[in-house]
């Protein structure tokens, strides 16, 4: 139908036309609109505390520990189960977060501007590998990292991001995507291009040096740094496309390790849910897939945009990262990709494939017809709170989020 | 011959079991042995003043103005041409570099161990882009740049190398070939991994603030800045097999301007030389092959490790830049240079060729037989001094040097 058509290219050209900038780092009090005391946002759509899986569960409790709402963890559990504390996704708030996604009011908060569109998306900074309440984390040395997070390094950073004016960040990924980055389970490059933009300014900023080593160690120190500018990134893009009546493009998918979550533009803000899928990857030494959990976080955001296993042709070194075959065949994934998609884009660029356009815009009706399902690459967390990291590997977007979400858009526009 | 191929099997095995590691940053006055005040090292293979090029003789003199042996232009001129000043090559005093490649006493050489076999090569600073010495540039500019280099930079820069214990080298390539760098065009990855590995220590070992923010801006703003270090680490590998009786494995190709000169493991010390050839490539705007400068540089030692033009399949962004065609087929530039070299590094790999290992070890047999000249990616610098850089491209080693080398080579094994 040409109504539709039109409001899918309309859609496209909103993502493709956002300029997204970093441009602060500032409690979540102060930037989140909406948050308040008491707030637990977490990733993927809508779930309640009995529904939760273990890592979910383990963040909660650490982050009410962290913010002061409970004495302990069995404190916290209790308070949680007894509805003390309020549940929402970060997606109703204007935030992302990667794996369990937690965001309160006093976590240190990316914000990134979209300045086509004047709108700002939000995400915690990434708190490195290793034991992290992203993960379920939530002993003694994930607060405290959180607490530097909040008193030393999110502050360092904002300031040298105020100092800098900000920092562009689609120059960042189109020359991430010709040094090997996808964006999701790989940031190495863009990780580095960010510190070597910021690291001037941070030392101009810098009231004391040795704040000043640790945060550039901290940067330097972490390959996923960049993902959850990326996050905040997508959201930012995906924002400016919604609630376009008769767009059959995808705005956001999302996971909270036990549902997965669709919406579309010319739907709204209704969610299309199905159970999460298990991701087929590589695991790390000694776990395997009898700890794992099923797929989790709000970093399919960056699939939305084309990145991550819409990029894999860009990032050959990650196929065999996250056990998705040959080096040689990573492209076989981003031209699948282009099957589902509305667009390539003109600026993000895959050399290795003679510079095609990542695959922009998936068409919930192309995901139907065609049968392939978007494909994300994806971090494994074990499946017991306050482990952490097992794994890395592929997942599909459950088929039923797209066959339920294309039926509502069809009864919308008449069609049913 | 059973004799030449165990001689090529040693001579392969000490380049690649070299551990190259950046140790310091040093006046060449304290490390380069032999090296004297009113000594002018350059690239290439030994040249007197009359035969050099325009951007070497403009060099030249706005070196002998840096190191106050003339009062201006002219007078470095004059004295030049009066025998003043002793010149040699770089490659007689373990040391390379770029394009002119000039080495005097009072600049702050990049110092690099191989550890393996303890041997040590240096290399000057890489300046950055625009006007700069390596390309002939000598006005106050580029002067006042060295001086900066000199005074402020070089110290900080070994000062955070010494309280790091070095930067070791071979896991930053590993890295960088997984990133899109070739490392002789194409350096931005290997140039933010040395960012971030010594940005903290940089910011622990500062006493300037000012100083400390214009130091990483310099190196975030030179995408070409591990350029000098890939080369002294590639010197100081290809030493460790030189003077291997029997062996016909090449350990520099090194140019001038005027002439391309070879040296080979079993032939010691000698020269092969031959005239340069014109780089076929891109060229910036306004500039034309009419403006360009022949071939030049120690750079291609990056060549005889199996960088630059050999590691073109995993940089398919180079290949674009130095108009090598499509960037999909630059695999088979380093496919062609596996046929001319005897080993596949087994550490250094490329990704997108299924972790192919890059082609090690130039054997001028196979080069002569083959009749494939090694591939060099390089910078182009105007033919006139004081200008720069106008373009990039792919050269080939002259097939004179190896054909002289391969007599040479069979004459001392007996087989003329």
């Amino acid at each position: 139908m040409e109504a539709i058509e039109k409001a899918n290219a309309l859609a496209v050209e909103r993502i493709l036309t956002s300029d997204p900038v970093l441009i602060d780092v500032m409690p979540a009090r102060d930037v989140v609109p909406g948050l308040k005391d008491g707030m637990i946002l977490h990733a993927g759509p809508p779930i309640e505390w009995d529904r939760m899986c273990g890592p979910m569960k383990g963040a909660i409790t650490g982050i009410a520990v962290y913010e002061g709402w409970a004495s302990d963890l069995a404190d916290a559990e209790a308070k949680a189960a007894a509805g003390d504390f309020e549940f929402h996704p970060n997606h109703h708030f204007d935030c992302v977060g990667p794996m369990t996604g937690m965001t309160t009011v006093s976590q240190p908060m990316l914000v990134v501007e979209n300045r086509t569109f004047g709108n700002r998306a939000y995400c915690a900074i990434n708190e490195g590998l290793g034991k992290v309440m992203r993960f379920g984390g939530n002993d003694a040395e994930v607060l405290d990292r959180l607490r530097w997070l909040r008193d030393d390094f999110g502050p360092a950073l904002g300031g040298a991001i105020r100092h800098n004016g900000g920092l562009e960040l689609k120059n960042i990924i189109a020359r991430g995507l010709t040094m090997g980055d996808e964006m999701h389970q790989r940031n190495v490059a863009c990780s580095g291009l960010t510190l070597r933009a910021l690291a001037p300014a941070m030392a101009e900023t810098a009231t004391d040096n040795a704040v000043l080593a640790k945060a550039l160690a901290f940067i330097a120190g972490n390959d996923q740094f960049f993902l959850n500018i990326a996050m905040a990134m997508g959201k930012s893009m995906t924002d400016a496309a919604r609630g376009i009546d008769g767009s059959s493009i995808v705005t956001s998918m999302s996971r909270n390790g036990t549902d997965f979550g669709v919406r579309v533009s010319g739907t709204g803000d209704q969610w299309f849910v199905a159970p999460v899928e298990m991701p087929e990857g590589l695991y790390f030494p000694g776990y395997s897939e009898a700890d794992a959990n099923p797929d989790m976080g709000d970093s399919a955001i960056v699939e939305t945009i084309g990145l991550g296993g819409f990029a894999m042709g860009a990032s050959p070194a990650v196929a065999g990262f996250v056990g998705a075959g040959s080096a040689s065949d990573a492209g076989n994934f981003t031209r699948a990709m282009g099957e589902i998609t509305a667009a390539e884009s003109p600026e993000w660029t895959i050399p290795a494939m003679d510079y095609l356009g990542v695959p922009t815009g998936i068409d919930i009706r192309l995901v139907v017809d065609t049968g392939l399902a978007p494909t994300i690459n994806t971090g494994i967390a074990h499946r017991k709170p306050g482990i952490g990291q097992v794994g890395a590997g592929v997942v599909k977007a459950p088929m039923e989020c797209f066959t339920q979400a294309l039926a509502a858009f069809a009864d919308r526009m008449g069609v049913s």
